[in-house]
């Protein structure tokens, strides 16, 4: 176990995200799998298809984050610009990656739908590979940036293949409390919780189910033995302002 | 109708977010709220409950964008901070805002909840309000930078009031083309269309539907005249590459 913290910046990469006609549930899904690595994601960024913007914002947070992952934009079509956009911005050549290639060369087509596909072998040069098990082309990675496909299965298949590329360190767990409470209720308690243990993060998240207000008290850290004692703080808190606590799995 | 395009940035505000517990459906939500106003959502940032991240993001959008709109933090509880925020980032103090205290004061609570409460009241000197129509305490702005929560339903009400405060210009209106084929069967073609028609923006996303490969093509501009003149030329190259064209409402 490290005590370096490790950290990613995800770049969403696409105009139907930005104009609300997609919903993303990309983001989700890789801070979720990071986070189990040992690897917080502590910033994201959602971008359109538009080259001076995706080659300042990957080499913004490349610069400042271990990792960069990137979905979207690396498909057949004239607004997948994503690969040109990571050579430009390492400042390297875009080229055919011959493996790619190949695999496209496999399934005949005619000439112009060929050189459509193979665009999807440009890479920038010295990149290496992000394997896809759906039957697709690869991604690729080059220095601190990963670029995946912004289909979310290919990407999760894509994701998922990162495991031995990515080091992480110390992974943070969390334990849920959820209280029927309205959050001020226990607000001050908590902030004094909060104080006295910096070195985990309490969120506090109202809501509203069947009409009943409540209040999900999330705590993160990387050890059990600290969170178990501000999870017991908190019931006790919860207890004290007359309510019942009730730990989420 | 204005030839000026009005753009948008949203800030995500929340760690929950960041680490994957929770879904955001805001940004979907506010972008397809301000197309519809003429205001074309350009960026968004998820970022985390840290102060200095808050503040430089918000000083770094808000420099660039007409608007700039936040979800998130304005609870009652230690981790939210971001009124506090904002008001260091333009500078000014945070303040007590007599309007909302005194809706906080109508219903009763002891001392220390109602300290807690009135943490909802502190907004940075000189911000407007934005109605609250689900009863919890009002949002507010700030030069152009509109503050709300991040529950979906109290950040949709807010939202619905932004519409007298917000200044749109050309709506940019969107028509799709579901197609069964891959998309490099047409991106030759597609390519060319696009190039000939630089004031529309086509953009090209695949999908698997029932085991069947199809691709959306979606075309956005402001004139109905040149979008259908483009989606007449679509048509032409799916019935050309032996398929129906199906327009999608």
């Amino acid at each position: 176990m490290s005590e370096r913290i490790y950290t990613a910046a995800v770049i969403i990469i696409g105009n139907e995200i930005l104009s609300g006609r997609t919903q993303d549930t990309n983001l989700r899904d890789i801070a979720t799998t990071l986070g189990g690595w040992g690897i917080r994601v502590t910033q994201a960024r959602v971008i359109p298809d538009i080259e001076d913007v995706i080659v300042a914002t990957v080499n913004e947070v490349r610069a400042r984050h271990d990792y960069v992952l990137t979905t979207g934009g690396i498909g057949p079509t004239h607004d997948d610009i994503t690969a040109a956009c990571i050579a430009k911005a390492f400042g390297v050549e875009l080229i055919e990656h011959p493996e790619i290639a190949a695999l496209i060369r496999k399934r005949a087509a005619p000439p112009d739908v060929m050189a459509a596909r193979l665009r999807m072998a440009l890479v920038p040069r010295g990149a290496g590979l992000i394997e896809n098990s759906t039957g697709g082309p690869p991604g690729f990675y080059i220095g601190n940036v990963y670029v995946m496909a912004g289909i979310p299965n290919v990407m999760r298949a894509m994701l998922a293949t990162l495991h031995t590329k990515l080091i992480g360190g110390a992974v943070l767990q969390s334990r849920s409390v959820v209280a029927y409470l309205p959050e001020s209720a226990i607000a001050a308690t908590l902030g004094k919780i909060q104080a006295d243990h910096p070195q985990v993060d309490i969120g506090s998240y109202p809501f509203t189910r069947e009409g009943r207000i409540g209040t999900t008290l999330v705590v993160r850290g990387t050890s059990p033995a600290v969170l178990t004692a501000v999870v017991t703080k908190i019931k006790a808190i919860v207890v004290a302002a007359g309510e019942t606590p009730h730990e989420q799995e």
